[in-house]
């Protein structure tokens, strides 16, 4: 192989140096602990899954998903997201008794690029998934779940924007008529395109009214006074059911406490086609994407069981940019020692370990650059030749 | 999809469900706080990896590589093991000081299987690597971790068995003439078929007396006292410098006390066609598999860098069973509550947060079967109603 290609890595793979594993696996434990705490219990699922069961019951596209083939000719797939492959879970084992279940995962997912771009094409979402409670409390505690697990990482500066995927479908129906005008506007939603939004408005042949009500629609983001708006603008029944879901999601969030971290916005709708009911998505500081996302869907109903699920995933390296650049300070101590003294330095190095202290020992012999070696370590300690007592 | 293939998994992939999930996760954490207290840095590679790259490198056969092809045509492969990835990444970014560096890891390993038969084809490796230093020491050190991580995740019984790649090289060359008839009698080794080793052996067109030398060499297993009859063994220069090496790691593993865990095993050979010096394998209790292996091996050669490196692994599946089963206390309240107490039992979950109790907050309208899901947690309170003082 050429020199220069044997370093090479495939488009959007990468490796994760020892500082930056350091810090990912510190803020992973501190999310993980927070929502071991809520009663969450963490699974694993496999890395390869059949395309015909959770490649296609995920809501990622095909072109994204990493692909190969099994010695029977079967399609597998690296699992794209953990939602999907945790129904599968959930609805061949752990739903059998139909009570409430919070599931929890840290896992890497795998989304293939098309092209260089700094994408990354495996990366490690940490999230939860309450299943088979349709309280609109349960989707309180996830988000409250994810406010607080994002503060114990660490993260101060964060917002969870709310919205209901009934909202906009409801709107737009009742006053487009179809779901192929409805979606062609949706779009734009999905694109963050409000410039877009509008003009496409606009551009329709409605009545000025129903202008209105769609522009009007567009400024449904904020706290609690919203929803006396939003009442306004609908009128279909399941709207309204929408809107006061929200509400009762708002008293909920009251009542935990987190109030501040949340506003409503109404516009959120997601290419992730299972959703059902509310959604939401996180930002935080100046990191352009999500740093994490969640709703309630129905994807469950896919593997063969009646209920319904809410949940949340955060990115963890979105999160750790949010977090932004701190040095982690290096304690590790180095005994180098000459063989004479083995003994003594292997001594020495247990009852550092026993104390907790990180401790390297270093045959003097293994070494060939001492001076820049030696930077490497906050402290050094060398037990060379005869012992001075001897 | 048919209601019974919906469910399926690909050959060798497995769930892990809740309670097995937090025995592993317990074992991992702290085999991986002991690695880290030696002052091993943890790193990440990427699942996916080029074949020609670190699919070539990586001593496991094409057959139980996982193979697809990315968008240039190029073939991709998940990682059969980390030793290559870290030889690349160490090749590449890490040893450009050449000083000695001690990397670790904790990943996901993947080899496709033939058939049904039980054996994982994706599972966890947690494992070291010590490059660069290549004094016996190092060696020593690395064995010395193993066994103190294994006590620390709780492992009493087992024993590392060491032997050399270069002492069966050299008497097998020396006695056979050729490579391929010593290979013709590693394969028995390999096997651990000493029956068929000694039929094999007195099948050949051999002295006595080197027939006898090569029966001999199977009872080269037990403490340091066999290091003389190993010597007496062998006439090569080479095969010597091998044994005298095994002396030296001896007497370090002596200062480390750690002797009453080792045995010297000089019959042992490895699939692993890059070791070069000192091997070693771990076996407990009945497992049937090693749980563990290792040895000093030159594969960061092939990445373009003259060093040798020598590492760990353990099979945390394996060393979970070695464990023995056993069952984690089930320690989690639920605090049920109705609508008009919501608040209230927010703010006891935040209490018993606080002071570290996993407590789950179910909203009583969300469970259907309240008799049975109670029967899930230690503890339960309720919440309900107007309160007794108001």
């Amino acid at each position: 192989m050429s020199r220069l290609f044997m370093f090479e890595k495939p488009l959007g793979m990468r490796d994760t140096l020892p500082e930056l594993y350091e810090k990912k696996h510190r803020i992973r434990t501190l999310m993980e602990d927070t929502i071991k705490l809520w009663g969450c219990q963490f699974i694993e699922t496999p890395t390869l899954e059949y395309y015909e069961t959770v490649g296609t019951a995920s809501a990622i596209q095909d072109a994204q998903l990493f692909r190969l083939l099994d010695k029977e000719g079967h399609t597998l797939v690296l699992r794209p997201d953990m939602t999907a492959p945790i129904a599968r879970v959930a609805a061949s084992k752990l739903l059998q008794d139909d009570m409430p279940l919070r599931l929890a995962y840290s896992a890497n997912v795998y989304r293939a690029q098309q092209r260089e771009g700094g994408r990354p094409a495996e990366f490690e979402q940490i999230g939860v998934e309450c299943l088979n409670d349709e309280t609109v409390s349960c989707d309180g505690e996830v988000i409250s779940l994810l406010i607080s697990s994002l503060k114990k990482a660490g993260l101060s500066e964060f917002q969870v924007s709310i919205g209901h995927i009934g909202f906009a479908q409801e709107l737009f129906l009742q006053i487009l008529g179809t779901d192929e005008r409805a979606n062609s506007l949706r779009r734009f939603l999905y694109e963050k395109n409000y410039v877009g939004y509008r003009e496409h408005v606009n551009s329709l042949s409605l009545s000025s009214i129903d202008k209105q009500r769609l522009l009007q629609f567009l400024e449904l983001r904020g706290g609690v006074e919203i929803i006396g708006t939003a009442l306004d603008l609908i009128e279909n029944e399941q709207g309204k059911q929408a809107i006061l879901q929200l509400k009762e999601l708002w008293d909920c969030l009251n009542d935990y406490g987190v109030q501040d971290q949340v506003k409503f916005d109404l516009t959120i709708v997601s290419h992730m086609s299972y959703y059902s009911g509310i959604l939401f998505e996180v930002y935080a500081g100046k990191v352009g994407f999500p740093i994490g996302n969640g709703g309630r869907y129905s994807l469950i109903e896919k593997f063969g069981k009646n209920a319904s699920a809410t949940g949340f995933a955060v990115h963890l390296d979105r999160l750790l940019e949010a977090l932004g650049s701190y040095d982690i300070e290096n304690t590790v101590t180095c005994i180098f020692f000459s063989q004479e003294r083995r003994k003594e330095a292997f001594q020495l190095a247990e009852k550092m370990h026993e104390k907790g202290k990180r401790t390297v020992l270093q045959d003097i012999n293994g070494v060939k650059n001492l001076d820049a070696y030696t930077k490497k370590f906050a402290d050094t300690t060398y037990l060379l030749g005869g012992r001075a007592d001897e």
